[in-house]
C-alpha cells in the first residue's frame, strides 16, 4: 500500500506513520515529492486491515496496491480451472456449458418435460429452485426437498447434471445429497457462514455476483469457498443493480475477459436475471460466448404465462432451442463448441 | 396492476390478458385509449406474481399499483411504533436514541472504557460486533460468544442496553441470550431464512437496509420479520453503493422522512458506515438529525489507529461527546431531544 | 398516464385531479379498485406535463403510460433507417460499418498512417477530434480546424467518411464543412441548443448516449434533432456510470437490441470508452457485433504510449487487424458482414 | 503518480517506463517490493496524461495521487469564498443564503408575487428560468429574453438578487445584463466551451454538479471557470442518478463537509431537484443546513398544479415560509443564520 500524506503534514506526523506501519510487521520507503510525502509500504500487507491508517492525523488517503485475494488469482495458478458436472460435462475448456431449466421447480411432470428439452437442444444440465429466495415473505417459496427429488429423477432420466441454489446452512446436507454444483445466489454472496460452509463440502459451487459486488469483492467470495478446501468454483454473473430501466438488472459483460485476465475460474453468464426480459435473452446469450463466456445459465420454463417465478425472463423449449442454434454458431467463430 | 398492451395487439391477445388475470383470481377493466389499450386489474394482487403477464404476447409493460408490502406500511397502523431497547430507553419517541461503540468487540477492558464513556455522552445502547462479516476470509472474525460476554458485563456496569450482529441462524441462541436488540447486517438483508427466523425471538431487531436495496426491498425485508410475529423493528439506512469515490457508500437522507410517510416503523441512520470516513460523521449525524431520524448508530473506538476493524470511520470518545453536544442542539430545534 | 390516488382519498381530491384532467384537454376515466382509486387519462399526454399532477392532496403517483418521443420510434417508422457515410458506404445494414482512428487528431503524418492502416483492415470511417472535450481545462483541446484539414486530407487519400466531434454551436459550420458526420458527445447528450442546430443542418448525426442518461432520454434526444428535420441520426452506446471500478465505464449490451425493439434508427457501440482498457476492446467488440450492432466506433492510435488523450484505451493498427478478423467470423455468424 | 508493475514484470519493461517518466518531464523513483515493483513518480504531474502508462507492456495499472484541480483547492487558498450576489447579500458567510423562485418564468403578474412572497420570508435572490433546458423538444421552452425582464422588475420591486440558467454561448450576453448570477445547470456541467466563457465575464457563476460527475470532475468544472479569471463560483449540488426510485435523484449531504475540506468555495444545496418531490423538501433543507452549507436554492411557485414545469417538486409561497422559519432554527444550532 502507499500512505499519501497531505500537503504540510508534518515530520511528527510522518514518524508516527513510520512507526505505525513497523508495527504492522511491514517495511517503510518514504518518499518526498515535489507536492507530496509518500510512504510506499512493503511486504505482504494483502490480508491487513489498512483502513485504520487513514483516521491517522496527517493522512490524506490510503491507496493499496495489492489485490487482497490469492487462490482464485492467475498469479497463484496458471492454467485454467474446469469444473466437472457429475458425468454430464464440464463447465471451463472447449465447449461452452449451458445449464437450463425452470426458476423453480414446481411441479414433476413439468420439469421432466422440460429436462428432456433442454437436453435434446444441447444442454448439460439442468437448473430448478427447490428452495427459493423471494423478495415477499408472501410468495412462494419452493418444494424444498420434494423438488430435489423431482431434479434427481430428472437426471437420472436424461443424464444431466443438477445445479441448484443452496440459501442457508441446514440446506447443504439435503442439495449436496441430490445436486452435482451447489448455487450460491446474489444476495448471498456476501454470506460469509454460508460460503465457508459450502466451501467445505466436495461439490463444486456456481458463485453468483452480488447485484452491487465490485469485482473484488467477487473474487474474496469465491477465496472464502476456496479458503475452506473447496477449489471447484464457478463464476457467475447476473447482472448489477444500476439506474437503468428496460432491464431488471444491467448486465456488464466486459467483466467476462477481465475475471478471465485476473482468475482461473471458469466464468459463466446468466441472460436471464442479467436482463430480466426474455426478448433479450438470446441476444445477450449470444453476445456473452462471443466475449468468452464459459458458459451459460438460462431459465427455461413450458408456459412461462404461468411460471410460479420470474415468467417474465423465461425462454420457451422452442425459443431455448433456437437460442442453442444460434450460440453454437458464435462458438464457432470464436473457435469454441457449444 | 395495470396491463398496458403493445399498439395494434389483436383483439385475440387482449382477450388472454382478461382470461389470465381472471385465472388468477381478480376483475379486469379494459379501457381502450386513442393511442393504447390498458387493462386495469382490480383486487388486491399485492401477493400475486405478475412478472409472468409480461411475457404474453400482446403486452408490452406491467405497471405494479400497489405496495407488496402490508405490516409495514403506514395504512396498516397510524400510530408510529417505539421499540424499546431493554430498560435502557426506546427508539422511536421524542427522544433520538443513540447506539455507540466499537466495530467489532476486541477486547474486554477496552469495551468498558468505550461503554463508560459512550454512556456518559449520552448513548443509550453500545454496539459491537461479537461475529463480524468480513469481506475477505483471512481478517479478523470477531470474538464470537466471549465477545457476548463483554458486552453484557459492559450492560452491567452502565445500563446500556446492547445491540449485536446476528450473521446466520447457528448464532440466534447466543445473540437472543445476551443481547437486546438483534442487529441484522446490511449483507444480509435479503437473507430470507434469517429474518424469518429472527422474526419467531422476541428481541427487537435493527434491520439495516442493504447496500442496493430499493425503498421497497427494504420494506419487504422487515415485512419478513414482522410476518413472523415479531413487530419490533428499527429501520437503518447505512449508506448506498454509487458511483461517489469521496466516501465509502452515499448516505441517502431522502430516505428518512420517505420511510415516515410510508411506514409507522422507526428509523436510525448510521452515518459511520454511511460514510466511511470519520471526518464526516459527525456532520451527517446533524443532518440525519435534522430532516427526523429517530436514533443514530456510531462506531466509536478508544485508539482507531490500532482498531482491528473500520478504524477509518471510528470516532474517538472525546468526538462522539462533542458530536452529542451539537445533536442535542439540533434536537432541540425541531422540538425533539437526544 | 394512470393517476393512482391515495388510500382515503376524499371525493373532493378525486374530483378536482379529474377538472385538472379535463382542463389539460384529455379524458378521465376513473376506476374504484378494491384498495385503490386510479384515474385512467386518455388521450395524447405524451407532450403534457404530468409531473404537477403529483404534487396534488390525494394523489399518490402518476404512472406514465406512452413514451414521450415519437419520431424515433418503430410505430412511426417499420423499416429501419440506414444512414449513409458520403460514399463510403452506410451504418445500418447487412455490413457492421466499422468507424476507427485517434482520440484525438495530434499530427498529420500519423493520421494519414492510422487512416491507412485502418482502412486497409476494413473501417469504412475515420474518427478524430478536431476539438476535444476535456476534463481538466489544462489539458490538450485539439487543434481545431487545422485538425479538421488533416482528417479531410485523410479522406481524399483513402476513400473513408469522417467522424469528428462538434462541442458547440460554433463549431458546426467547420465541422459541416469538412465533416461526413458529425458526433455528438455523450457529455452533450442534453445540451438541447446544440441538439436543434445539428438539427437543421443536412449532416448525418452520430449521437452518444449520456453516461447516466435513460433509454427515454436518449430516444427523446435523438428526438430533438429529428424534430428539426435531420432524421440521419445514429445511436451509439459509449458505457454508462456504475460502481463498477474495473472499467471506466460499464458498457451495457442489452441496449442493442432494446434500442432495435423501440427505434428504427442504427445502433452503434463504442467499446473504447465503453471499457476505457485496450485490452478489453476487442472482446466487447466480438460481443456487440454478436448482439446485433450495426457498427462500432473504436480508438485506434499507432502509438498509445504517446498518445496525448485516451492512450489506455486505444489498439494498435496490429491490435485493430486483428480484431477485424475476429468480428468478421462473428458477424457471418450472425448472417451479416464486416 | 504511482505506476504498478504486473508481477513478473521484465527490468526492460521497468526500464521502459521509466524512460516514458523522464521524457514527461518528471523524476522517478523505483521500489522494489516483495510481491510487486512500484515506480513513484515525483513532480507536478497534475497536468500530464497519465492514462497512457497504462497501456504499457507490464504495467498493472497507475494510481494518480495528486488532485487535478488547483485553483479551487484549500491548500490554494485558506480563507473561505463569499460571493456577493449584488446588493442583496452574499452566499458563503455568516448567514446561509437562500434562493428562492418558480422552476420558470411563466408569466409577469405571478412572477412578482412569488418574489414578494419569498422576499418577505427572508431569501435573498430569486431564481427563474428565462431559458428553459427540456428532456422534450416538445416541452415549453422558456419566455426567453421577455423572462428575463420580469426577472428585472422582480428585483426592482424587491431587492432581491436574480439567479438564472443560461445553456448556451449566445445566450450569455442577455444573462449577463439582466442577472446577478449566471447559472450552469447539471446538464451543462461538463460543456466545457460554456464554462470557459462564463469564465470570461464578471458575473459569479452557480455551477451545478452533474448528475452522475464525481467529486472530482465537479471541482475541474470549476476549475474550467476559475482558470479563465472568474473566480466567483459557488458550487451546487442537486441529487445524483441512481438506482433509487423514490426520489428523482438521490441527494448525497456528505459532499457538503467534504467540498468544504478540499475547497474554499461556497456550497449550495438543491433539494427540490435534489429529491424531485416538495414533501421531501423541507426536511433535506434542514438536514442540508445542520451539516454545514452556505446556502440552499429552493423551487417556489403559487400555484404547482398549474406550473408548466417541476410542479410536483414546487413548494407554495406558503410551505417556503414555514420551511424558512424551521431553517433559522437548525441554522442557530450550528451558530449560524438564515
Amino acid at each position: 500500500m502507499i500512505v499519501v500524506m497531505k500537503p504540510g503534514a508534518s515530520p511528527q506526523q510522518l514518524d508516527h506513520i513510520v512507526k505505525l506501519v513497523r508495527e504492522m510487521g511491514l517495511k517503510d520507503h518514504v518518499i518526498v515529492g515535489t507536492e507530496r510525502t509518500v510512504v510506499a509500504v512493503i511486504g505482504d500487507d494483502r490480508f491487513k486491515d489498512k483502513s485504520r491508517l487513514e483516521s491517522v492525523e496527517g493522512v490524506d488517503k490510503v491507496v493499496p496496491i495489492l489485490a487482497p485475494y490469492k487462490m482464485a488469482s492467475v498469479e497463484m495458478k496458471k492454467e485454467r480451472t474446469s469444473v466437472k458436472l457429475g458425468a454430464a460435462g464440464a463447465i471451463g475448456g472447449m465447449k461452452v456449458g449451458v445449464i437450463a431449466g425452470p426458476c423453480s421447480v414446481e411441479d414433476r411432470v413439468k420439469l421432466l418435460e422440460v429436462a428432456h428439452a433442454v437436453k435434446e437442444a444441447g444442454a448439460i444440465a439442468i437448473r430448478g429452485g427447490a428452495f427459493k429466495p423471494r423478495t415477499s415473505p408472501y410468495a412462494f417459496q419452493g418444494l424444498a426437498e420434494e423438488g430435489l427429488k423431482y431434479l434427481a429423477e430428472a437426471r437420472e432420466k436424461t443424464g444431466l447434471a443438477i445445479v441448484t441454489e443452496v440459501m442457508s446452512i441446514e440446506q447443504i446436507p439435503a442439495c449436496v445429497e441430490y445436486a452435482d454444483v451447489l448455487q450460491i445466489g446474489a444476495r448471498n454472496m456476501q454470506n460469509f457462514n454460508l460460503l465457508s460452509r459450502v466451501g467445505e463440502t466436495t461439490k463444486p459451487v456456481l458463485l453468483k455476483r452480488g447485484m452491487s459486488a465490485t469485482l473484488e469483492e467477487f473474487l474474496l467470495a469465491a477465496e472464502y469457498i476456496m479458503a475452506r478446501g473447496n477449489t471447484n468454483v464457478i463464476l457467475c454473473e447476473r447482472g448489477i443493480r444500476t439506474f437503468e430501466d428496460y432491464v431488471r438488472n444491467t448486465l456488464p459483460l466486459a467483466i467476462v475477459p477481465e475475471l478471465h485476465r485476473r482468475s482461473h475460474l471458469p466464468v459463466v453468464v446468466d441472460p436471464s436475471h442479467g436482463t430480466g426480459k426474455s426478448y433479450l435473452v438470446a441476444d445477450m446469450c449470444k453476445a456473452a460466448v462471443a466475449c468468452g463466456a464459459d458458459g451459460l445459465i438460462i431459465e427455461v420454463h413450458g408456459d412461462p404465462e404461468h411460471a410460479m417465478t420470474d415468467g417474465a425472463q423465461s425462454l420457451t423449449p422452442k425459443q431455448f432451442s433456437e437460442m442453442m442454434k444460434s450460440i453454437k454458431r458464435i462458438a464457432a467463430a470464436v473457435d469454441r463448441e457449444a
